[in-house]
């Protein structure tokens, strides 16, 4: 299959659009999630990011990147205020909603309203869920650092509490997103459901793979 | 549907591999990626990270976490010296070999040679880019962070040269990573294929979504 190659001084030619299109295209499939806030006056603010990575299951820590200047600047400023956030799952009900909370909304505006989505407050928690979610995770702050290479902001988060639909769950902990109709986002705008090939045995040097179940 | 709700009592009571698959799994799909590397004397090394994430398109730059102690520490290690490494995409037809790398082989062992993957050298970078790999990466480090909530590392590098398959590439810039069979991974060991449920126009306040092609 031919390739095309692309040098630094291509990349840095090419039109600011296209540019944003390809280089977000380059990693691949990315988790898409719904980072739910609440400001100082009680209003809820939700934006759609592609970012959330896991950083370690104990203690459970979760992170991501918010763009400086950004329509997720309110989520930031909530954060740094409140110091708690939820994450929630895009699945492929709400997928479109998910998308426009990524438009310009003044600040006393919730995205809630304007999309459609169902804000729940849980006991634990100073931010909102997404009823629609099938997977619901409460944060507080643990670190916010701004990553000097290009003032991008990286929010690490805490978990304290999950919620998450019954039937998705395995006997051994990990659970079946391809049944809860999650989506992966690739590049800007692009939505795609998942199929599993195969679960695969724990790797050693000396034994062949097996596919689990 | 029915939500099971976990407090972070719960989580720290969970046993370790059942938390660790739980955990792996809360942000959803994400990407699959193998890191190649160089060691001073020469010696290729391959790793599965699931981690790497887009960081900002101009300049371009791109994120990915290593664990401490990690089988991928041999990794961190050619890139603290080198300075240099590969991002390669994981497609169908290599997933099995792309989730074997992460076998704890010695450090003078060669991952390409032991999972049947193929090192090729461009010019640019000193670090091999896996030949049957669809989109290729090549970056040199611009930050490494050590992250104090739990000692994992944050490799941040800007991309120097990108080689990706020619027929992927939308004329808008975007890249058609279905058409690739790009594969995403969910929890520690579970591999799925992206079917695409659309392109979204670009979100405004008062306009309605528009699915694009």
């Amino acid at each position: 299959m031919n390739k095309s190659c692309y040098t630094q001084k291509n990349i840095r030619e090419m039109e600011d659009r296209y540019r944003a299109r390809f280089v977000n295209s380059l990693s691949g499939y990315k988790s898409a999630n719904l980072i739910g806030t609440t400001d100082d006056k009680g209003q809820h603010n939700l934006s759609i990011v592609s970012s959330v990575f896991h950083l370690g299951a104990n203690p459970p820590l979760m992170g991501f990147i918010i763009r400086p200047h950004s329509v997720e600047r309110h989520t930031l400023e909530n954060i740094l205020v409140s110091q708690q956030y939820t994450i929630n799952s895009v699945c492929q009900s709400i997928f479109k909603s998910a998308h426009q909370t990524s438009a310009r909304y003044k600040k006393e505006e919730s995205e809630f309203e304007k999309v459609g989505l169902t804000p729940i407050l849980g006991s634990e928690i100073r931010a909102p869920y997404v009823k629609e979610s099938p997977i619901q995770i409460g944060l507080s702050l643990r670190e916010h650092t701004t990553l000097s290479v290009n003032n991008t902001e990286l929010i690490i988060g805490e978990i304290q509490e999950i919620r998450v639909q019954d039937d998705a769950l395995n006997t051994d902990g990990s659970i079946d997103v391809d049944s809860l109709e999650l989506v992966a986002v690739s590049g800007l705008d692009s939505y795609h459901i998942g199929t599993r090939l195969a679960r695969l045995s724990y790797a050693k040097p000396d034994s062949d793979l097996m596919e689990l179940e």
